[in-house]
C-alpha cells in the first residue's frame, strides 16, 4: 500500500523525537499498522538550525500554514504549542479535511469542545493522546480500556516537574526554592516555572482526562487550581511522620451534584503505589465501577516518550482513514449528543479531609480554643500531633488531620482560627484524599 | 441505531458479570458506543440454577451450538473455558462469519495461531483482552498504545493467586501451605492450584503478551516455566534483608540471539513500583524504546473486573464492525505476514543474577570450595551474606547473589558444588532480575 503522508508543525523536541522515532520504528510501526507513515512536510521557525534528527527528506518551510495546505499531506502533526496560530492552524486543516494529531494540552483544553465540533462536522480525526501523561496511553485506556465502566474518580501526577520537586524534598529534606533551581538547571522546569509549579499545566491535562472519564464538555475554567510553591520542607516531614507523602495531584470526581476539578498539594497514604512513583514520572489512577482501580505509569513528558504517543495516534488514524466516521471512537469518548450536563461543583462544595498545621503561642487555652472552634464547624479531628514547644520563642507547632468536612465549612473555621490572638502566621492547610475508593 | 445482538457461551462468575456490567452500564456503554449491546441468548450447563445476573430477557439453552448457530446473534462471548470444546464451538463462530469475544487464555495460547488464521481468512474479529491480567487494558496498551516502539521487555505479575501468596509470605512471615490453604478458603485458588502455583496460567499469559509486545507466534510450549511451591519463609525474609522482594514474574526479553519467554519466581528490588503490587493484584511493566518503561496496575481476576474488559473488546467489536478487514488491528498487533520467525530461547541460553542459598556443614574450607567452583564457571559474586552458624547442628547457612551469568553455567556450577559433600540440603537457586532498563 501507499505509504501515508503526514506534515509536522514545530521542530521543537517533540517534532525531531517524533521523525525519530518513525525513522528509526518504520519496519516496526508498518509491521503493525500495515503502511508506511512518511513525513514528507514540516514547518519550524528556523530552518537552517542544526537538529538531532534527520530532515533531509522532509520539505522544510518556515510558514506552517504551507504544511497545512500542502495537497500531499493527509494528516497534519501540531507539536508547535501555542493558543493561536495553533488553533488556526488546526483548523485550518480540519477545514481542508486534514486529520490532526496533536499534543497541545493547553490547545485542547482550552478550545477542544470547538475543534472536536468542526472535525466531527468535517468527518476527520483530532487525536491528542500526546497531550496528556506524554507516553502513557491514558487516554487511550480511559476513552475504550474502561468503556465497560461508569469512571467514579482518578487522580493523577500529572507535572512531571512538580513531582520531582516534592520527591526531592521528601528523599533529601531540601526547600521548595532549592529544587526548582535544580530543576531548572537540569531542564526539567522552564525559567518561567508558573504552568508547571502552579498547576496550570496539571489543570489543563486533568480538564481531559475528566472530560473522556465522565462525557462532560471540557471546562478548563471550572477547575480549582492550587500549586505546590507554598509547601515547605517542615510539611513534607510532618506528612512522612505520620505514614503520608504530599503529591501534587489532579483529582477529577463524579458525584451526585455534579463534578469536582481540582489540581492541589494533597496528603495520601504512603502505602499507595502512587504515593511511591517519585523523580518526573507520571502515573494516573483511575477508579471505576467494573473493574475498580487501575493505575497507568510512564514518562509524562521527553522528546521520545511524547513520540511514542504522537506515533500511536498516527497509527490509530492511519487505520481509520476509511472507517465510516459515525464508528469511529469520539474525540471525547461519548458521543457528541450524549454529554452530561450536570455542573462542575465549586471547591467550597468539595468534600475532603484536611491536614492543618498552625504555629501557636505557647500558652494555656491555646488548643482548646482551636479545637472549640472547628467543632462548632462541624469539624472533627482524627489526629493531633504536637511538637515539643520551644520555650524560648515562646511557640508551639500543632499538625492536625481532620475528618472528612466541606471546603466551605473550613475556610470559615479558619477564619475564626486566625481572628484569635493565638497565632503567629496563617494556618497551613493541605488537603487529604485516601485513594481507596 | 439497532443495538448489536451478542450470545454468552457460560454463565460462570464471569458470564454473569458481564451480564451485570452491560446491565447496570448500559446507559454508559452506549453513549459510547453509540448503540446498545443487547444480549439475546446464552448457553449454561444448568440454566435452571439460580444466578447473580437477571436472564429472564435471554434465552437459555444447555446446548452451546444452538447459540452460536443463533441466527440473531452476531458476537460469540465465550467464557465457558476448557480448550477443546470451546475451540470448536469459537471455530464454528467463525466460520458462521462471527465475531468473537473470550476471555479464555489457555485457548488463545494453545491453539490461537489457528484461530486468527481462520478468523483472518473469514475477515471476523477475534478479541481476547480478558484473557490477561483481567481488567487491566495491557493488551490493547502494547497492541495499540506502544504501537510506535520496539519493545524491549516486559515483566509482568499476571497471576493473582500467587501474589496474594507472596505478599502474605512477606507480610506475616507465614509459610507457602499457610498461604495457599487460606488462597483456597477464600476462593482466590482452585481446589487443585497447580495452574495458579505452578506458573501455568502465567505462561498462558505470558505467551500471548509476548506475541503482541514482538510480533510472534504464540509459542506457548516455549515458556520456561517454574512455580512458587518451593519458596520458603527463609528465602522470602533473606531476600527482604538484601533489599529485594520475591515475586512470581513472566517475563519475555527480545535479544538479538531470539527471544526469551520465561515464568519463574524471581528476586527484585524492593524500590521498584512493582515490587509493591501485593495481593491479588496483578501488574505488567512493559519496557519500550521510545517511551521507557510504563506499568499497568489493576485486578486480575474477578466477575466485574473480567466484564470490564470483555465489555471493552465488544465495543472495540462494535465500533469495528462495518470497517474494511485490512484495516483493523491484527490480532497478534503485527500484520500476520510480518511475524518474526526468531527463535525463543533455551533458558540455559539466558543470562541473569542468581540469589542462591546453600545449608552447608560448617567446617572451614567449604566458601573457598564453592567460590572456586563459581568463579571456575566464570560466576562473580556480588554479595555473601552468612549466618552466625549453629555449632550444635554443625550447620551454616550461605546467601550469595550472583552477578550475571547465562543459567547453563549456573547449571554446571550448582552441579559441581552438589558433588561436594558440604551440602547437607540441595542448593535453592531464584534468579533475579533489576528491571531498571
Amino acid at each position: 500500500m501507499t505509504p501515508v503522508k503526514i506534515g509536522i508543525l514545530g521542530l521543537g523536541t517533540v517534532g525531531c523525537g517524533t521523525i525519530n522515532v518513525l525513522a528509526r520504528n518504520g519496519t516496526e510501526i508498518a509491521r503493525r499498522a500495515g503502511r508506511d507513515i512518511q513525513v514528507v512536510a514540516a514547518a519550524a521557525r528556523d530552518i537552517q538550525r542544526e537538529r538531532e534528527c534527520d530532515c533531509s527528506q522532509i520539505r522544510l518551510t518556515t510558514d506552517p500554514a504551507e504544511v497545512v495546505n500542502d495537497p500531499e499531506v493527509e494528516v497534519v502533526v501540531e507539536l508547535m504549542g501555542g493558543t493561536d496560530l495553533a488553533l488556526s492552524l488546526v483548523l485550518a486543516a480540519i477545514d481542508a479535511g486534514k486529520h490532526v494529531v496533536t499534543a497541545n494540552k493547553a490547545l485542547i483544553a482550552l478550545h477542544g469542545n470547538g475543534i472536536f465540533e468542526r472535525a466531527q462536522e468535517k468527518g476527520v480525526m483530532v487525536a491528542f493522546e500526546a497531550a496528556v501523561a506524554g507516553g502513557i496511553p491514558i487516554i487511550k485506556a480511559i476513552r475504550e480500556g474502561l468503556a465497560g465502566n461508569q469512571i467514579e474518580w482518578l487522580a493523577g501526577i500529572i507535572n512531571g516537574t512538580g513531582n520531582f520537586i516534592l520527591s526531592e524534598m521528601r528523599d533529601k529534606g531540601r526547600d521548595f526554592e532549592d529544587v526548582l533551581a535544580e530543576a531548572q538547571a537540569l531542564g526539567y522546569a522552564e525559567a518561567d516555572p508558573t504552568f508547571d509549579v502552579e498547576g496550570i499545566d496539571a489543570a489543563h491535562k486533568l480538564a481531559i482526562l475528566a472530560s473522556i472519564a465522565f462525557g462532560i464538555p471540557l471546562q478548563f475554567d471550572r477547575v480549582a487550581v492550587e500549586g505546590i510553591s507554598d509547601i515547605t520542607r517542615e510539611d513534607v516531614g510532618f506528612a512522612a511522620e505520620l505514614g503520608y507523602r504530599i503529591k501534587h495531584l489532579g483529582i477529577a470526581r463524579r458525584t451526585p451534584k455534579g463534578y469536582e476539578l481540582r489540581v492541589h498539594p494533597t496528603l495520601i497514604p504512603e502505602r499507595r503505589l502512587i504515593a511511591n512513583v517519585d523523580g518526573v514520572m507520571n502515573a494516573v489512577l483511575v477508579h471505576a465501577d467494573a473493574v475498580g482501580p487501575t493505575l497507568y505509569y510512564g514518562a509524562g513528558a521527553g522528546a521520545e516518550a511524547t513520540a511514542s504517543a504522537v506515533v500511536a495516534d498516527l497509527v490509530d488514524v492511519v487505520r481509520a482513514l476509511t472507517t465510516d466516521p459515525e464508528n469511529r471512537v469520539p474525540h471525547l469518548a461519548f458521543q457528541p449528543d450524549a454529554l452530561s450536563d450536570k455542573p462542575v461543583l465549586d471547591l467550597a462544595e468539595v468534600e475532603t479531609s484536611f491536614y492543618l498545621r498552625l504555629r501557636t503561642q505557647d500558652r494555656p487555652g491555646v488548643l482548646a480554643d482551636i479545637t472549640r472552634i472547628l467543632g462548632e464547624h462541624g469539624i472533627s479531628i482524627e489526629a493531633i500531633l504536637q511538637r515539643e514547644p520551644d520555650p524560648e520563642r515562646g511557640e508551639a507547632t500543632i499538625i492536625m488531620l481532620t475528618h472528612k468536612v466541606r471546603e466551605g465549612a473550613m475556610n470559615e473555621a479558619i477564619a475564626a482560627i486566625e481572628a484569635l490572638d493565638h497565632l503567629l502566621t496563617p494556618i497551613t492547610r493541605i488537603r487529604m484524599e485516601g485513594l481507596a475508593r
